[in-house]
């Protein structure tokens, strides 16, 4: 069958083993599948981000970053058959998604970032019974193969602590962000204030919810906390509160992932703030940690989703509580995955991009 | 009177004006004061503090780092006199304790940080009416002088999320990982591990209650966590929990505060670990996002106390429930304050030193 295989660190289309079900896993055709920036990342830099695994209690995962890998872990697929011994409780033909993981004798396989099983960027891939669920009837391809990144918005918004009167600042609307605004605003949370650079993003901010849409060029979006009822410095916080009055926690979150980011964010964002990291810095980077401790800020530091929450993004776009429409501003075959990569450098050109390995 | 005066970055013993305690203060003769890091780092890099301040938003203090300051806000006081229109709720004689603020009708001066009133290193202070606190009968002076440095840990833990079965680890023992370990014990908290280079800091935290003492030249504290139920890798836990089963939320105390121990201990702990980040590093400081992310670690900066949590330190030493009983390692007369600066550099002469300016 035919596939993206990432080798020497380029992306081609070639043909690869064709797969075979075992014991608890069904054989899938890939519909679509969502190119990741983690995916971008990972075309130059996949040796470097398997040590920072490792150095981040992954263990030894095996995985050789100079053989080939298939990437694709945002995706719907269509079963085409089960593994011997299997329940079958979902049909030949059923739509599905699942966590991008599948169980097999020898571990827990990362598709996307395997070298023995192939992700979304190929015609066919091997999934767990247990792990995949259908996609509720009606509901286009496109929209669920988004249910991966959206649930890593769901997640970051439980690992905020937000109270009622919580103000949350979005900083940055890629993927990540906009998936983070979704939670949000299903969460019933705000005023939620969104800032990016690129209008097309902030567009996209806009139709999902954000209720306060800037321009980081053209103002500080924490020139708005103030107007919003949250006072930045410590001593105006503590007089409210002497004054018996209160104010919502500050929740600013971070979905850039470029250094300096954090550092910016300690010294711009009001006294108690939590910030909640759901960019992923690869390089070293720099804080100054006495005024983090001036301000009691919390960096909280976030990282995929739960089996509940990826299944509860499901249902909330499913059912409509979020808005996926306009999300998806490109679609390529195989062959067109190489330029993909190369166009989602530009942050203007797209939102995201899905492969459908059958065009 | 006489008081040990920080001028030109040194500390020099001579005569300040008489005080004059205006409407809602009182005048009090300083019984003892403990010297805090803080005052050592004030003393050569205070522009630096300054300007770190500013930019956490503590705003335009007025604060003249050239001019004279009365270093001193760990301290226990008698009541000499109360200014016109006060209530003399407590009469003259009566010994307090007090956080080390006082409202004058300019604004609120950081007592041990002021151009305008003197720390405890002098023979007298002005307080605030409002916010002194009678030190219970029979409490000595030098035990209720320890209130203040002891609160700073009190609120660390208040700020943790510890769990019924959470694990802590507290990272260097002087004066905020001893209280930091006495709030612990004080919550019912445990196991709690310590560690730190020095014999003596490590003889204090054992005394306090601290369960697992090491010595981090002879074995990595985080070797320990295993063996007290808490896998450390994030596929351990994950299992855990696949099976039922259930584990202490990891919580580790940084109350060092110098460059890279933030990272080591981003490396080193468990995954999902709650970093309470009480030690200051006043440098810049390296980490790397990317693990903490893998990780799913949890940086949160704490500062200072609330009047209600200083309020139940000084009762928790008061009815014994915190024994600081052996933490007073040093008394020295106003003379002697310089030479117990330089003595304090050495973690293994002493944990706390204590100035009693009537000596």
């Amino acid at each position: 069958m035919r596939a993206v295989i990432r080798r020497n660190k380029q992306l081609v289309c070639d043909e690869i083993a064709e797969l075979e079900p075992a014991e608890g896993q069904v054989l899938v055709r890939t519909l679509a599948c969502g190119i990741c920036g983690s995916d971008l990342h990972a075309l130059h830099h996949m040796e470097h981000m398997i040590e920072l695994g490792r150095r981040g209690g992954g263990g030894e995962s095996g995985f050789d970053p100079t053989a080939d890998t298939v990437f694709g872990h945002e995706f719907c697929a269509e079963i085409l058959d089960h593994g011997p011994g299997s329940a079958k409780t979902l049909k030949a033909g059923t739509r599905v998604v699942s966590m991008p993981l599948t169980l097999t004798p020898g571990g827990v396989e990362a598709l996307g970032f395997s070298n023995r099983l192939p992700g979304g960027f190929a015609e066919r891939m091997i999934l767990s019974e247990a792990l995949i669920l259908p996609v509720p009837n009606g509901l286009p391809t496109e929209k669920a193969a988004l249910t991966e990144p959206m649930a890593v918005g769901l997640h970051a918004v439980a690992k905020a602590r937000m109270d009622a009167n919580s103000v949350a600042l979005v900083i940055g609307c890629g993927p990540v962000g906009l998936a983070v605004i979704a939670a949000l605003k299903v969460a019933g949370h705000g005023p939620v204030i969104a800032a990016d650079f690129s209008p097309r993003r902030r567009a996209a901010a806009e139709k999902l919810g954000a209720d306060v849409v800037i321009d980081p060029a053209q103002e500080s979006p924490h020139d708005r906390w103030d107007a919003l009822g949250v006072p930045k410095a410590r001593g105006a916080q503590n007089m409210i509160r002497m004054m018996g009055g209160s104010f919502g926690r500050p929740v600013v979150f971070e979905c850039v992932g470029s250094p300096g980011v954090l550092q910016a964010l300690i010294e711009a964002a009001p006294a108690g703030a939590q910030i909640v990291v759901a960019g992923v810095c690869m390089e070293t980077d720099r804080i100054e940690p006495s005024i983090a401790v001036t301000k009691e800020i919390e960096l909280t530091f976030v990282l995929g989703y739960t089996p509940e929450e990826f299944a509860a993004t499901l249902q909330n776009i499913a059912e409509g509580r979020i808005d996926v429409d306009g999300l998806v501003t490109g679609r390529v075959g195989l062959d067109g995955v190489a330029g993909a990569f190369t166009a989602l450098g530009d942050p203007e050109a797209h939102v995201k991009i899905l492969v459908e390995p059958a065009t």
